[in-house]
């Protein structure tokens, strides 16, 4: 089916500036791979985030398969992660031999919050999944008081949350690591794929790049040629005594160009996207069966615009409006409820309100590439809609 | 230092035709990856190959990651491996659980033969990691006689042997997988990272979409609503009745783009590399302590310009070379000889011709974008350095 107004699969389109970047360092980056413009990238993000040390990532699933990698799990720990979330967040922890405890999400702001997680925390207990979900950063301060009172790490998916913040902290930027996304999907994005990771602790950012790229590291000792006894050496990332095994998850030098120069306008693409939704909801406010999260501050990038019906007219409306032309979805089917986590034992959670969300949740159309009249048409539509439904 | 002829980091330039495709796909893909650039990246390549399956992903270390899980390994099995090879081609089988047994190269065609890997057989053998180094393709023919005769599997690490072939059968199209890299380094790259994966099998072909995309799959039934009960399913990639966990190896769309135009020139790539390896190699027949390997047909790409030298002069001219602006290096170390190995368990092999050929190896600048005059100019300057040495 055509829809009038698609769910966009891309986020934004890419300035005349930003295309000639691309050219530029496609024609000129030597390497194409781990070069000077990664190292540029990196330390811009560092700067953007006010933080130490990040890492340029080809996905943000890597970002996540590192956090895990490098929390060291052992038999029996323990990792909380909420259920309403994307699998990204959760499938890396499994692989790397963590339990999965679901928590739930607070109803009114679709994220996590200290208690939905404090009522998850056993004594095996090793680490927390924080998710900004939507583009919403969790109360960062309360649940690292929380984990630091039963001494958890702290991991923040905040793929979809990059600029968010809470009282000038950014998301990303308040736990052990930060993981974000430049997917296809998000606020910013390296042509579809890219990541990237901040890390705190120095000795863990001092592995990273060879976790990232083969074990690649120099010699240890001072060499007359080049080429002797190799060019480079080749070992073991070791963390507390424990060796890691290396990967290859290094993102290209023009993704890493593209994804700098983004940086300087993913604070306006997110105030963009911040002023529109507040005045979809806005215009919508008549309509008190549909739920919106509201924040008129940049705790909120938006990313997303969902609502809630509280009405269990939720199926009637996607279908309406599918037949209006207007492609909305429904996103975070609760993990347990797929058959990959029933089948590797997770099927079982008591998330009532991340439940509850999903069944009567609604995301709409909401690219940055969505032009005004688009825009316009689709408060308009939806307006009918709701109102035929009363 | 800077080199008047440096090793290159990138392998060649990129035609207007081919900016422009990147430029028009970034602006247009929608999304931005897993579309129908990757689809149609697929089947060229399948073309070009003749071969039924191929699979784009976000590097040629993911495709060995995958091929060292679809191998499926039981605790003591092992798997025959060149010892002078990339890193890559080796530690994903580690960390599946194989065990690695070292094999020899031929010391006049640098790569695995039938016989080298023979004498590496044993009852726990489950499988064979061929190279076509330096893009010379090893005796497929013979090496699957063998493969058959044991009940082997083949992985075929053809990352730098694109487009080399066997009575017009391509490098990567015997084994049971084929391995291609599209790195900054190689005959053709997508963006400095990239890579294909060519599957025999018809189920393991259906499992590789899931092992690549976080086991995204649809629901096994039809459904009334496109949102009911969610998106999309996520299930277990299964094999034989084993489950195998789900990756994120997308590769971008205008990478993916990018790829399947530079199909088209790839055979000229190769043809232009091979005739320059040609000439090099001709004009300097004198120099008999100089020991190439020349191969005047399309089974050798000549991805990499390598000789060996057999008196023992070797770091004495690359020294010489270094001061007179010519930038050689030495390649593949044997990887049992670096730290990350030796602390493995893998430090000891029997390898006698991958140690010999890397201790008097050297690599010459050979990179696409090379022009006449620097190559003229490095033959002059070789020829120089080898008359001092004589």
């Amino acid at each position: 089916m055509k829809y009038k107004i698609p769910f966009s699969g891309r986020a934004h389109s890419f300035t005349k500036e930003e295309q000639d970047t691309v050219i530029e360092v496609m024609q000129k980056a030597n390497p194409l791979t781990q070069g000077v413009y990664q190292e540029s990238f990196q330390k811009k993000f560092c700067n953007f985030m006010d933080v130490d040390y990040a890492f340029a990532l080809n996905n943000a699933t890597s970002a996540l398969e590192l956090c895990a990698q490098l929390c060291q799990f052992n038999l029996g720990d323990e990792v909380i992660i909420p259920s309403h979330t994307y699998t990204a967040s959760a499938y890396p922890f499994l692989k790397k031999g963590a339990k999965i405890i679901w928590s739930d999400i607070d109803l009114e702001t679709r994220v996590v919050t200290a208690k939905t997680i404090e009522s998850c925390i056993t004594s095996k207990t090793k680490a927390i999944v924080v998710v900004h979900l939507y583009g919403y950063c969790a109360d960062m301060p309360k649940i690292m008081q929380l984990a630091k009172r039963h001494n958890l790490l702290v991991i923040e998916d905040s793929a979809q949350a990059i600029g968010a913040k809470i009282k000038g902290k950014m998301a990303g930027t308040f736990g052990d690591f930060g993981v974000f996304s430049f997917h296809s999907h998000k606020n910013i994005t390296t042509l579809g794929e890219g990541g990237m990771l901040i890390v705190k602790d120095e000795k863990i950012a001092s592995i990273v790049p060879l976790l990232r790229h083969h074990g690649h590291c120099d010699f240890s000792y001072d060499r007359k040629n080049y080429w002797l006894p190799a060019m480079g050496n080749l070992d073991f990332p070791e963390l507390y005594g424990n060796k890691l095994w290396p990967n290859n998850f290094c993102l290209g030098e023009v993704e890493c160009a593209l994804g700098e120069k983004l940086l300087e306008r993913v604070e306006l693409i997110n105030a963009d996207k911040r002023k529109r939704a507040l005045q979809f909801i806005d215009e919508l406010k008549e309509f008190t069966e549909l739920e919106f999260h509201r924040v008129d501050s940049t705790r909120h990038n938006y990313h997303l615009l969902v609502a809630r019906f509280i009405d269990k007219k939720r199926d009637t409306f996607i279908e309406k409006m599918s037949k209006k032309g207007v492609q909305c979805v429904v996103q975070y089917y609760p993990l347990n409820r797929y058959d990959f986590y029933r089948k590797a034992g997770y099927g079982d959670a008591k998330c009532p309100s991340a439940d509850n969300f999903y069944d009567n949740m609604v995301s709409f159309p909401f690219s940055h590439i969505m032009d005004n009249q688009t825009f316009e048409d689709m408060i308009d539509i939806t307006k009918t809609v709701l109102s035929e439904l009363a």
